[in-house]
């Protein structure tokens, strides 16, 4: 079993690349298992195999111990971790080629505190790839370029896996943007001086160190343009996530 | 009129902060309004001057929209955007030497969004340092540090305002933690090294890249170690805001 950890920020598309994924291997004659592990998700564009809401439920923590929002959010995410025999017993009696496991809406109370690397490594016991979505509109000038990128590395450090870095919603952004983006990736010195053309006032030395960073990243983590609308990009990411699982890579290194 | 705005991902410590830096500046003969832009928070342990709560209800968001938490966490945090003159009134009408300004619990869905650098832009219009919380124990192991810096990086990137990271809860580290930390940045040697040991097979050029921009980082944004359980590092806290404030430097620059 290939296990495929779906991450992002709120809204950048986790639950649609989920629902896209699963269908695009079904129709490769291959078999997947989806796993929901948001407590607090309302509604999904797929029908989870396995789904938390069936362990936890969000508006039950709120009214059982008198929590608001961000506080249930926060309890339900840590509750996650005494169902990990459950979903994994759920998702062996499937055993599925593949096992997309799809990560609560917001990554900060998941993947920033301890619970998220370790339901994870939990979970995902066999060959992983994480899949990390950066939502396009947020990658608009290169300072927010700059911010995503790091972002992304960020989680990169936290979970120690081999990560694919994927620009979603990418029709959010013309084709000339697009380019324009790989571009910086590929050439530091371009998105240094890009950077230093939008802030006012930047170091020199810390806008080419940034730079340097995110160039060294990619060699490491691809970054892949995908639409879900338009069905573009889908093909790449399973190139890339290949690569990754049957490669017998170790993390980080090409 | 200084404003400081308090930033950090969940459970870092904003509103404790929020409340020393309020006593702190009284003490020595301030006057500061704090105001609270949480619209989910259900307790504070300030009792804020300007509160988002008067005009936007988390509850009332989840029964008028029929929202689940996460959706009226989202909704009411944009509903911010329409208050902004309101809580410009209310910050005028104190007219005290800071403004203290408490940002929502989940940072994901204000700063990594459009929302937080338009909210902050428009309400902090004089000088204004943005104090940015991790969590120590979030910042235990070489890994751990360069994800969290990683993440105040991106932060600073997002805001463009000058910025100081502050290692909230130090007592939570012991002294010797806390200078090996503190060396990871002085020596991007030693945090390039200590990553290696940590992590397997990670790639020589990106650990040395990724020390490379946390030590440049540090040139412009001072890492300070603070307590408000043992009441260390506000002093010091407060030098750093005060060369920021009264310096009159630009954006990133020494």
């Amino acid at each position: 079993m290939f296990y495929l950890v779906i991450l992002g920020t709120a809204g950048s598309g986790k639950s649609t690349l989920t629902s896209t994924l699963y269908e695009w291997l079904l129709d490769h004659e291959l078999t997947a298992t989806t796993v929901n592990l948001d407590p607090g998700v309302e509604e999904l564009p797929y029908v989870p195999d396995v789904d938390i809401r069936e362990f936890v439920d969000v508006h039950d923590v709120m009214s059982k111990f008198k929590l608001g929002p961000n506080g249930a959010l926060i309890v339900s995410i840590d509750l996650l971790a005494s169902y990990i025999n459950e979903i994994n017993m759920l998702i062996n009696d499937i055993g599925s080629d593949y096992v997309i496991i799809d990560t609560p809406g917001q990554m900060e109370i998941f993947a920033f505190r301890d619970i998220g690397p370790y339901v994870i490594s939990n979970i995902a016991r066999g060959k992983t790839c994480i899949i990390y979505l950066t939502d396009s509109f947020f990658a608009r000038s290169p300072s927010q370029f700059a911010s995503v990128m790091l972002l992304t590395a960020s989680t990169q450090f936290r979970f120690n896996k081999p990560q694919i870095n994927v620009l979603s919603k990418s029709d959010l952004l013309s084709r000339n943007d697009i380019e324009r983006t790989l571009m910086w990736i590929d050439d530091p010195e371009t998105l240094s001086n890009a950077i230093e053309e939008e802030v006012r006032g930047i170091n020199r030395e810390l806008s080419l160190a940034l730079a340097n960073l995110i160039s060294h990243l990619a060699t490491v983590s691809q970054l892949i343009p995908i639409s879900s609308i338009k069905n573009e990009g889908i093909d790449e990411l399973y190139a890339g996530m290949q690569r990754i699982l049957c490669a017998g890579e170790d993390y980080f290194t090409e």
